[in-house]
This record gives structure tokens, sequence and C-alpha cells, in this order.
């Protein structure tokens, strides 16, 4: 058994994408694992892990042996159990889609959706949020900048996504034939923004949103992304 | 011994991306090969591989066997010169490189120098070259595009290739520790840029740049690049 904790927002939501990331892998392993919801204002919880940032993991079948950050997750899951590989025969490809998703898809993502976001924290978590973005986004009216960046920004963004449609014609999977790591990271960032938002981000023919349906039938996280209302 | 055929502007500059990445090829593989030049206006010389783009190849030492589109030259050799893998254990990570480099990196690249690129090209080739480009650009004006993009659209561009930069953080090529068939696909994208324009389009501290002196080291192919003057 595993115990993972995980960020969560109101209503049980649970958006954080890297976190999402540490799911599908140990859904993909077949890993049996437990969730430790924590609020923005409990890090005390995870304090045994000498840092402030989940995912964290506990394997219990390990000493408890705890483990942080996605990509050493990931890294750990694949070098303990190594059955049903994850990270395919060449972490370079991984590394790449996860700095691509991390510095493209995150950052135009959470520009349309950063208002549904603040309204779905934690009431308790409400002005922690909203200070905290507000120093990266240059403005404490997340409502605001939301709705100008779906004014101005929508296009580019779905552009920005054409690396995904191109690699989707090879295959029903980023990876290719079966889902690996790279579609998990990615999917992530799409169950990021669907358990916070109703918003379109794609196109209904979108090639992407045909992908999106394959990842949410694996492993059953079509109940589990809790979408907003 | 292979021959190459491949797109030449004036005074024997090779600008072309995807010829490029068949020649990082080749020199990965320790392969001879020889080069055919053909003008835009010479794809006669390529009709007896079936369709109209560079680069071809021909391998004398397997029947005089054609191979067209660098994706399926790269294929081509990996698996008939199995020596020296090209492609990484993961034939998805090229494809996902190469699918991100050529809608977002060629893109963004062409914008900034094409009007360079124009002043390159070989005396009956510019009417062409005007012409079917500016069916993309929307003007034929492309020195006057090239100005705009340089004015509008630099700091964007630079901010694109962030996933690059945060993959050298890892080591020293895209694909780890040794180069491989993505680092040479975008190194060909710059490839195609200074072979045509002196334009600085990365700032020196940017680690891309150390990248692609890197690159620019491996098989002498910083005497091959015939950087504009």
């Amino acid at each position: 058994m595993i115990t993972l904790y995980d960020l969560e927002f109101a209503d049980g939501a649970r958006p954080s994408p890297f976190c999402w990331r540490t799911k599908f892998a140990l859904a993909h392993k077949g890993l049996a694992w437990q969730e430790v919801p924590i609020g923005f204002g409990e890090k005390d919880k995870i304090a045994f892990s000498g840092q402030k940032l989940v995912p964290v993991i506990v394997d219990h079948a390990h000493d408890d042996k705890p483990v942080h950050d996605s990509g050493r997750i990931a890294a750990y899951l694949e070098q303990t159990y190594p059955d049903k590989p994850l990270l395919g025969a060449d972490p370079a490809f991984a590394r790449f889609v996860s700095n691509w998703t991390n510095s493209v898809l995150h950052a135009g993502l959470f520009s349309l959706i950063v208002g549904d976001m603040h309204a779905r924290v934690r009431p308790q978590d409400s002005d922690y949020f909203r200070q905290s973005r507000a120093k990266w986004l240059g403005t404490e009216d997340l409502a605001g900048f939301q709705a100008a960046a779906r004014a101005s920004r929508l296009a580019a963004f779905r552009q920005s996504l054409e690396p995904l449609r191109l690699q989707l014609r090879a295959g029903p999977y980023l990876s290719g034939e079966a889902p690996a790591y790279p579609d998990y990271i990615v999917a992530s960032a799409f169950l990021w923004a669907r358990t916070a938002s109703v918003f379109a981000l794609l196109d209904d023919a979108d090639p992407i949103v045909a992908w999106r349906e394959r990842m949410l039938d694996l492993y059953g996280f079509r109940d589990r992304q809790k979408a907003a209302a």
C-alpha cells in the first residue's frame, strides 16, 4: 500500500496536475494507494518529506519510504516496481514532454481557468491562492485576468497544442500504441483544468479531445476527475 | 556510398533543415555520402523518387535504393545500418521533437529570416521563392514581413524555446549524455537559419547557444554551414 498526499480544493476536488501524474503512474503500475487530502494551508502534513510541495508518497511496503516530486516518484516506482514499464525505453522523452507541458501547456491553460480555479479552492485557502497567483499574474483580479485571456489568448493556446495533434497522427497515444508516462503528463494538465473548470479549452472536433477521452477511460479516471458542475 | 540530393541556394549554401537532418543522420552513422545540389526549379532531378521534395538519398550499397523524406530516411538508415543507434530506444521521442520543431520552431524562425532567405536563393529561384512563400505569409513583401516579425515576435519566439532550455538542464544534449536524432532535428532548424542569415535569433547567454555550439563541433558541421557573410 502507498499513501499519496494530494492537494484538495473545495468539495473534495483534487486538481493538482503533478498529483494526477502520480495517480496515473500508480494506476499504470497496478499499485493500490490511499489518498490524504491537504489544503494549501496544511503543508505541515508533509513536513516529514523535507519540503512543501505535493505530490508526496509514502511506500509502506518499503519501510514507509517517502518520495516527493512527480518526476522522482515516477523514477522511484519504475525502479522499485519494474513490471509494466512506465517511462518507456528513453527517459529523455518523458523529460521533454514534461518540460514542454510545464512551460507551454500549463502556462497557457492556467491563464484561461485561473478565475474558475480560485472559485474552487477551499474557503480558508481563498486569500492565499489569490495573493500567491497575483504575484505571477500581476493582478489580484483573477476573474478579470481569466476573462481577458479567454478573449485574447484562446486561439494561440489551441495553436500551441499542434505538436500533440501531429503526434496523434502516428498512433492512438502520444507514446504510440499504448499509453505511458508522456501521455499521463499531458492528460494530467487537462484533468487539472477539468476538475476546476467547465470552460471548453478545446474544440469538440479537435483530435486531442478524442485522445483525452481515451485517457479518461483508463483506470476509471473519468469518475475520479469530479468535474466542476 | 550514398548520394544525397540537397537543396541549393546561391553561392553553394544548403539551408534545407530536412536535408540537414539527413546529413546529421549519415554523419552519426559514419556513412560516406556525396551531395547533388538542386535548385527549386530542378525538381526533375529527383523525379525518380516519385515525389518533389528533398531530401532524397540513393543507397548505392543496396541496389541504388532511393528513399525520400527525412523521417523515412532516418528509419531506413537505422534499419539498414543498425550500428550506432540514431533514433534512441523510443521512436516516439524523435517523433514528438520533430512535431514540435515543425509546428513551433520552424514557423517562428521562418518569420524572422524569410527576407534574408529570399536574398540568398539562386537568382533563377527568386520569383518562385517569393511567390510560394507569399501564399503562406499573405504578402510578397518578404523583407517587410521579416522586419515586422523581428520587431514584434522575437521575444515570443525566444520564449517558445523554453522546453529546450529546461531539457538542457538534465544533460549536455536534448537526448541526454550523447547526441541523437532529436538533437539533430532541432540543430537542423538552427543550421537552416545560419546558412541564410546572420540575424541573432538567440541571446548570447542563452544555454541553447552553448548547445548549438556543441552541435556545430560534431562531424565538422561548423565548416559545412557556410554561414551568410
